[in-house]
């Protein structure tokens, strides 16, 4: 048992879901496991207390640390003394606001999946929570993990691509093609069911990302946008394609695509922006490359590891230029970042700037704001919809 | 000089327009000598006499065929024994309306550049014209000429991709990124003027490409467009960035992009169609391969000249896999395919079917419909509009 | 009939084989139509009359001018006031010799396939012969041709990689990866036959293109090679794979691999050069694009008809970036620069120094030193052979 | 202190080398760390008293288990109860063979770097070493942990391209294009040291890696190979630049290029297989796909992740097709093979077969023999040079 445990200084932490097969769970696991700095010593796997026992069983928890109800697992970690530091939610989106408030209020710092809640509602309370808690809330949008993403991030900011005029984000998946919710499928079923996704489809599971990933890069805000969202398979009960325009506060435009019902697309998020000056590509599936293209000159193929990146993509650097980094690695850039957050408190100084790059809270709200927004453009056959960049500053 | 020659059965051919320095006319000229069944004996490069002669000179005419005036040209050749059979007009859009219609009233195929005309109405009515002539019409949508394209289409059609549900097609370019029609640069110059291009920039200039080529490949009509067109250039007169959704009869969705101003974009044309069993892709900088992938399976790089081609495909193929070919072939296909008509015009027979995959004044008129449409739901905010792709069935 | 024709300053042009079904043929005539430089009036397209009638007659040929024999050609042609200037000879490499003295001796230019002879003593004979002639004598290496291949040689020639340490060739091809020479494919009849193509099979005829190319970017002369030249496919009387190594007088080495048995590979010449300050890659499947790397740069994307590029690539081009250019494009130059010296030698000036591009019969000789010396070291277990770089300076 | 700790049935793991500032031992430790399956416990991080007590503890290690001597390691970890039971020699390439000695000698299982030892005669005695302890004996080859170079390797065992004919591999970095090692470049200093590192340089470090992956993949035997190895930094000691071709049992022949002086490339890793009926691709740096080309047919782009993969591949795979795996990944494979031997050596049963993948001593031992092999044959200025496949068998 772990009881005798010297956590030799690493972050005590616990889970919330992710049990046996589940699949973004075991990413978290390996990415907080990547750097050393985080150590599981609890969790509530799953509420059925046999389901629960196998999981920490199989994750050498503590049975005693081994929950089946979230509340309890905040109020007895809380008042442990050697009790988590930071717990990780990866259940299902209609929960997370709960667990999330559960925890935020036993002073326990939150690191939750997107989409943040299951309505717009949800988010706006959770911002007032988080903040009137004062914990640490990180929300795993994991692709601004990427090295060349935070670079892509800095180009922008550094003017290289002078003042931006158009943004197209796209993410394409093809597993939703059939509709296999319909069969023993567990990810696909309650994915699609909006009383646990919420009555976003598509747009919220991935267009969030696409959202977030155009956002983090140009640091522009969407004013209006306008979207239709269809459902393509017979019989689905949320929207499994999004295509949506955006108009930005700087007379920039853009258009974002999300789909899950696109063959041949496995993971496929895109992001090009366009400015005065010249653009950049990045592609999640290549993510160790970004191309920059000035305006009438050569494209350029940076590689992560590469000379001349931003000190914030080679602070997320793990390995020499050619030696592949992948999903989990960007994944890892959260939990390090959140890692350098927490031991910033525990030692009672400012945390390395760079490591506000995790998304918080509020990024994970305005991810709500866009689905919502999405949903009534669409149900209005397109009608432009107005956004607040501000909404929560 | 030419008067003695016996042109030995090949085509009688004029060309009004692409004089010295004009780039699309040296293209029509190379693509129509690729076969040789094609020999160059008028023209009318310029109405400016001087031009016209140096022109005419350079091409090897016969001084007695180099016009400064159409409309004497059609007149002349019509009556001439050895007159010409077919002119390529290739002049600025708004003289497509008129100098078509000269040649079709004096009874001479025409081969026409796009957008066909200035406006809907001039299109509406050169299809009526056209059809009273009983001349053959010819629109130079040059990508449709790709051996691929064909293959592609009929991949479509044959069912292998299932019923239709998105369809992704784009127009990239950077040429107009800067304010470039205020220095000399011609081709800016008439293409920005509405006076000369029409009231559509972008979308009718490259916009257009798009709009046929999805309905080229997919078979399928646009019910309804919403679009947002815009100046991105200060001082620009027209749009040089077009987003617009679609709609298709069957219910599929669609978004088609085409912009001027895209850094790093050189000729930016991709289309991808997604459908039920499976997609393709298209890239026109990258003609000679083609993406097909099976729901479910992996993604298969076919090649022109390959195994397993369409017939139309191989018609359309002139090298060995792996010899790349171009533009200037595609190019040559649609001349390939005007020579087969015109040739069995002369014998009195039905010309080879796949023939009439060349793009038709109907073809040349719904992209004026497009650009029609697209600037209608661009003025009211980009409400939904109606097309009509039985238009002029 | 063309009697009458005025050619209007176009070049008299005849050709030797390349009738009905012939590959090569139609490139070379295809290439020399582009430009309108050059006008076919005479061939030998066959031995067999009734062949030759019909070729010449697809050929709009006068058929006076049609013949079944090489040395009548050269003669009856050469008497002509109005004779071919200039001679293709596309037949099989056995003949080149042959065809090739009797137009030379009649005063007639040539245009000689690769590998220029199926000798490495015939190719010293045909240097001296045509020296003797004071004849141009332009060989067909067609991947020089492409733009961004005089780009990269004039990139090694200033000096943008520094001293050059490794180069890399390659060039593979699948099409014989079966004995298809037993079947009817009469391609692969006469070149995998001794007697018509020569000893070397793979080496000569795809291999000599690699050696070409590399010789001609880097302006390096190769010292000495090793080779393993191997006959995979049972029963095949020629090499169909042949690996090379090779060293250069300047101290860098060289690695040079063709095979014609390589699943997958199409016409896969690329070639890679590595210098103390940067890098190139040229794929010849792809030749619209040239990878430069600086030494700790990123790689840059180089594009036919973009900015920055020598004029040497610039003369090459005919298309704005982005319209592909390919194989018949790159064969053109050829003839183009042909067409530069003819036209020089009429009016009696200096021909455009770019026009020397255009590879010669020593090009064509030091391909069949290549082929000799592999053979040579092939036959004796790799051993290293010398080559003279200056065996005919 | 770490003492308390009930290591849950995690392997007792320790480390020789990988202080501070060391590239691959922390790559060891994250790849160790993924799946949760070791936790280390003792370290000689350095022979330098001081330097091994701050990377202990940045390792967290009880600093009574912090060596600066692997001898004394050895023996006290043997001793201990909770001593380790595999050890990870990250260490320059001279102390590998002493270091392995001293584990094996004490009952400890071994990882090991490669190249194996510093000589083929240390390989030899190596090998016999391991053989007569009963001890594991990993080498960390990573490339072969990756899921589609183990599926690359199934294809090959099952006939899916036939009788393999050529096989063409390459490994080519830049890092070295400049005397670095003069700098304060510990990485090049070391590497390029013949007391350190061997006597050969590029061959045997990076030219073991690509040796090792033809063999992995295509199961065959070099029975000869003829090498050039060149030294082109002014003042290198060792080779930087290795140019190898080699001949199969099977007669199958094959190409080698590595370089550590080649600009533009980083860790360009390829194999390229070529058989009767197909070809397969492998890049290292785009690690989740591979290419399948049967004879005759249409490119299939493989992806990690993707339907029909092998047991093996599936085996290795952690994520969904589309999120990216990388090096880390790949390494970590390796540790999961020997913890599934390690564990089933615990349990007394036989480990998943799939985990004997994992390089072993011999496959150590034979990246020996090439290199040996190749510095004879450049000796011997390329002369053939036998290698004996099964030599340890």
């Amino acid at each position: 048992m772990n009881e005798g445990l010297d956590l030799e200084g690493r972050i005590r932490w616990g889970m919330v879901g992710g049990g046996q097969g589940a699949f973004i769970g075991a990413v978290h696991r390996m990415a907080a496991r990547l750097d050393d700095r985080y150590l599981l010593v609890a969790g509530a796997p799953s509420s059925n207390s046999e389901r629960a026992r196998a999981s920490g069983a199989q994750l050498r928890l503590d049975p005693e640390r081994v929950y089946t109800d979230y509340r309890t697992m905040a109020r007895v970690e809380a008042q442990r003394p050697d009790g988590i530091e930071v717990v990780s939610i990866v259940a299902p989106n209609h929960l997370h606001y709960d667990v999330a408030c559960a925890f935020l209020d036993a002073g326990i710092h939150v690191v939750c999946d997107k989409p943040l809640t299951r309505t717009l509602a949800e988010a706006d309370a959770l911002v007032t929570r988080t903040r009137a808690s004062g914990q640490l809330f990180g929300v795993t949008y994991p692709y601004s993990g990427y090295p060349l993403v935070r670079h892509a991030r800095d180009l922008v900011r550094s003017g290289q691509l002078g003042e931006i005029r158009v943004v197209q984000a796209e993410y394409a998946q093809d597993w939703l093609a059939d509709a296999v919710e319909e069969t023993s499928h567990k990810q696909a079923a309650w994915r699609t069911d909006p009383a646990q996704a919420g009555e976003g489809g598509c747009v919220a599971d991935i267009g969030t990302h696409a959202f977030h990933l155009l956002g983090f890069v140009t640091g522009m805000n969407v004013d209006q946008l306008s979207a239709e969202l269809t459902r393509f398979v017979p019989g689905r009960r949320v929207d499994d394609d999004a295509q949506v325009r955006l108009r930005f506060a700087n007379g920039a435009r853009g258009m974002l695509w999300a789909s899950q019902v696109a063959p041949g697309c496995q993971n496929g998020l895109m992001l090009r922006v366009f400015g005065t000056e010249g653009s950049l590509t990045f592609q999640q599936e290549k993510p160790d490359e970004l191309w920059l293209t000035p305006l009438r000159g050569a494209p350029q193929r940076l590689t992560r590891g590469g000379l001349g990146l931003s000190p914030a993509a080679l602070r997320a650097t793990r390995l020499p230029a050619g030696h592949p980094e992948g999903f989990v690695e960007a994944f890892g850039q959260l939990y390090r970042d959140m890692a350098d957050q927490v031991e910033a408190r525990r030692h009672g100084r400012l945390p390395d700037p760079m490591s506000l790059l995790l998304p918080d809270v509020v990024d994970g709200a305005n991810g709500m704001q866009f689905v919502d927004a999405a949903l009534r453009s669409s149900r209005e056959d397109g009608a432009w919809v107005e956004m607040d960049g501000t909404r929560w500053r």
